[in-house]
């Protein structure tokens, strides 16, 4: 089947447009809180190499949590399966469970996408990499076949500034023995890979390796074996959206991360991979004209993983 | 691509029985506490009706929670959206959550597949039909194609002895106005839907239908429609394994649901629906060596939804 | 020291006149709701007999949860040491941990004044009496020195009708084996011990066993030993005020217990017992006049255990 | 009443001796850990004076969380109610509480006693006094009558390497806008106060103050107004023991702390004050021998609040 999406896309624009966009922009950090509330973007690469895009789909925004799949992605490739001793593949659950679920499962994160996953794989790459910020943002670039994909100071400064809660999680953790480097350290790292900033175009470039069976499709270089790149999309379908993971399968049917910045990319694998960005967010942290677009998307083309 | 899937059974199995059967059969009730533990089954069919099969596949066993998809399903297609407002489509989190969680939500459970959830589709039901019993388990008669498929009596009535866990759960949810009939005539209809018993070959059967669209290949009557039946696909991959239900989707990557009869049926899209059955249970309460034969079957075939 | 507490009494209550009364009456059930809210009564009786009271001190109303010092009284002479096996002496936390703390230990409330705790003393004294409900009558008609105080059926029955939620704690505790008889006769049991009727000058006198280190001063019979009336008055003092007992012994300093119905009682050792009665409550189930006028009257008179 | 206490000293504990001592010594740091774990002593100072002991009661051991009663008492002193915006003074009810209730209660701890409460307090304490640390030993030293009390900065060392538990508290506090200062500087202040090292002669003169509604006995000199000492003590009473403050109530009948060191104080208003010390702890963290020590005693002398 082959379907013109650039249409689709208009398409269902429009129909959102008449909706009311409900929600609110992240405004915990000012670097956040300044982005213009009304952009809309979205951007698609089908399989075989094509295009389509609509709106803002060329501007830069932050990535935020979609990052944590790509450090994901560089520590599983580096660990292999050492890596499931120290993180989980369950959904949390909801949102308060995160100092709760640690306490309770004595320091062991319940996925990689909770903050206090992706703050371990962080303390993983600390350990593994011998420059790790250089090394991962050059990953990252690989993926993404972009060069200036980079970390955002300002941004990273600005979350360090108000990160107390990643730090009780980074503590806590180290209290039951499963951080090895410097609480400073870990932090420093995460809050950086939080600040990357993409276009769609990127996102949806830099994620087509998952949609792939784990190759890099410009290049042809694998990432990721066929059974590890099954499994991230796996995690991704359980685990992406927070405690709105269930919802998001149940209506859109795909694989997918969301990020504070209202950014959100999702694949179909051998299909295409989509990524999605409109800044205000619903109650439970993902952008809210994503999930709908990105609902309307799947139910008109009648393409999901189901 | 074409499979001898007789022949990857085979070799699975040899494969599953060097490795040793750790877990231990559900005994909570003298009806299932008296399985042979031994016990191995495995039937596949495919979308095009091919039937495959390996060891014990055609011995009834009870397959308690699997029935619960077979409820969502009949009040899904009745109710239609209207049934998400009494109860939710996300993971539950940990088995201790249960309570927990709902009576932080009020009375609301997470979704179907949990206890709680299922007994809100329970009462649904009944008063969703006048004879809900009979109903049902012609509902069950027609996706089976098996005139023959009943309720067993001894393992409800068992399972009504000891059912004050349930009890609870039904008596706190009528507490939040969430239960309209009778507290002992919902757990009445609960308890009837877990004790039906069914081979492997019955259970792949009965699934088709969400293998195909909504569709139920032998008589081409639709079921569900396109949507509703990805969507249960969906929470069935996102909450068919109790706490389990990441990890399955980590190794396995379909949609299915288990039972603590040692029962597991699961399905590929537009592919094939398959049923395990192997009587002792993993500490999550699924069936030990059918959770590592769907690992290894998707692993060997490397198709799965991902 | 000697007070004029009659004067105290009503200097206190015209300080609490032009307080705005804020809280609201329950009435979960008709007959609770049916109340004039502004009534209000206190009576104190000295250890050395002599009566002191204000207001509408003669008036029936419904002790509640008052009568849960009643039970363990009687339990715990019948008992002994054993009734700490089956449940705790710690104060329980928040409101909301009932059913969460009685999943985390396995069926044993942390103590016999939260719901769960007085049912597994209810369905001690069911398997300890011949008949459970006339004995029990009279027990609390030897302490009040009252042959006229009774159940009231009217509410036993109006509670039992909307009483799900102590259903659900006591299949839980069942399904754990914290309890030996028939669900329904232990709720018959609790819904009429809650239902019993007192003025407030029956209340004090029925609480003097307390004050007087286990004599019932009028007949001078020994209801309890030394020891464990101050262990009973203890457990008052950490728990008898749900999730604000801290708050009445920071602010008031007595051991005391109180009831929805908005009855308080409190009990200085060995000086005297008094009763409050204000039906509208606090945001913790409190009586809101009654917690006002304990914490004016120790304050007065510098009269608390510590 | 008039009691030799020496000889009751001595018959008490050739009973608990009888008895197997029970429990381990704390030994997650190595300064606690090195103690000789059969010491046992204790010290009664009675109201007018008279001093009673038996066995190590002239050592030196670590008070730990007992220093935490004066730290609440000087902020108490100095902040007056407001102190109670930050803080609550109800118990915890369990262990594992600790962050969970902080979460759920937005930063809030639910008492003094707690290590998070403890938290705030001393974060209120370098807020308010120019040179904290040396102001508040000075503080102690004279509630001691005794010049040579100070910190012990192996001691406090030694947590600081292992407070991340503690780092934790206090970032999530500080997410929640509960610590005003430096985490690091809330951090030092609160390790140094555990590090305070005293005898039980030391210990028990320290506390003297509250057993005298307020007043230091030596000096005369006003520590606190009669209602705050009465609150402090009622404070104990309910959160004094950990998950435990509910047994010690019971079975003791004292307003007391215990710390992590072995060492108990309780207090009889208008009677005395009693301080113990034996190293090794139950599991709920108290002293084994110092609890059944205390029980007996005032079993024996029959004298309690209640």
């Amino acid at each position: 089947m082959s379907f013109d999406y650039n249409n689709i896309f208009k398409e269902i624009f429009l129909q959102i447009e008449q909706t009311q966009d409900r929600g609110k922009i992240a405004d915990y950090i000012p670097e956040l809180g300044g982005v213009d509330p009304n952009k809309f973007g979205v951007h698609l690469i089908s399989i075989d190499g094509r295009h389509y895009s609509f709106g803002d789909s060329d501007e830069l925004f932050s990535i935020q949590s979609i990052a944590k799949v790509l450090t994901l992605s560089l520590a599983y490739k580096l660990e292999n399966q050492k890596l499931w001793k120290r993180v989980g593949v369950e959904p949390s659950g909801n949102p308060f469970n995160s100092l709760v679920q640690l306490e309770y499962d004595e320091g062991v994160p319940r996925n990689p996408f909770i903050n206090a996953g992706a703050l371990v794989i962080s303390d993983m790459l600390i350990s593994l990499l011998e420059y790790p910020k250089q090394e991962f943002i050059e990953f990252v670039r690989k993926l993404s076949n972009n060069n200036k994909i980079d970390y955002c100071s300002r941004i990273a400064q600005s979350e360090k500034e108000v990160g107390y809660r990643n730090a009780a999680l980074v503590n806590l953790m180290k209290s039951f023995g499963n951080i090895d480097n410097e609480v400073d350290d870990v932090l420093d790292f995460y809050f950086n890979l939080c600040s990357i900033r993409m276009t769609n175009k990127d996102l949806a470039q830099t994620f087509m390796y998952l949609a792939n069976n784990g190759i890099e499709p410009i290049s042809g270089e694998r990432i990721l074996s066929l059974s590890k790149t099954k499994r991230i999309n796996a995690i991704m379908q359980t685990c992406g959206f927070y405690d709105e993971a269930g919802e998001f399968s149940f209506k859109v049917g795909l694989p997918g991360k969301s990020g504070v910045g209202g950014g959100i990319v999702a694949l179909l694998p051998n299909k295409y991979c989509i990524a999605t960005w409109s800044p205000k967010l619903n109650k439970k942290g993902n952008s809210f004209k994503g999930m709908k677009f990105l609902e309307l998307f799947t139910t008109k083309t009648e393409l999901s993983i189901f």
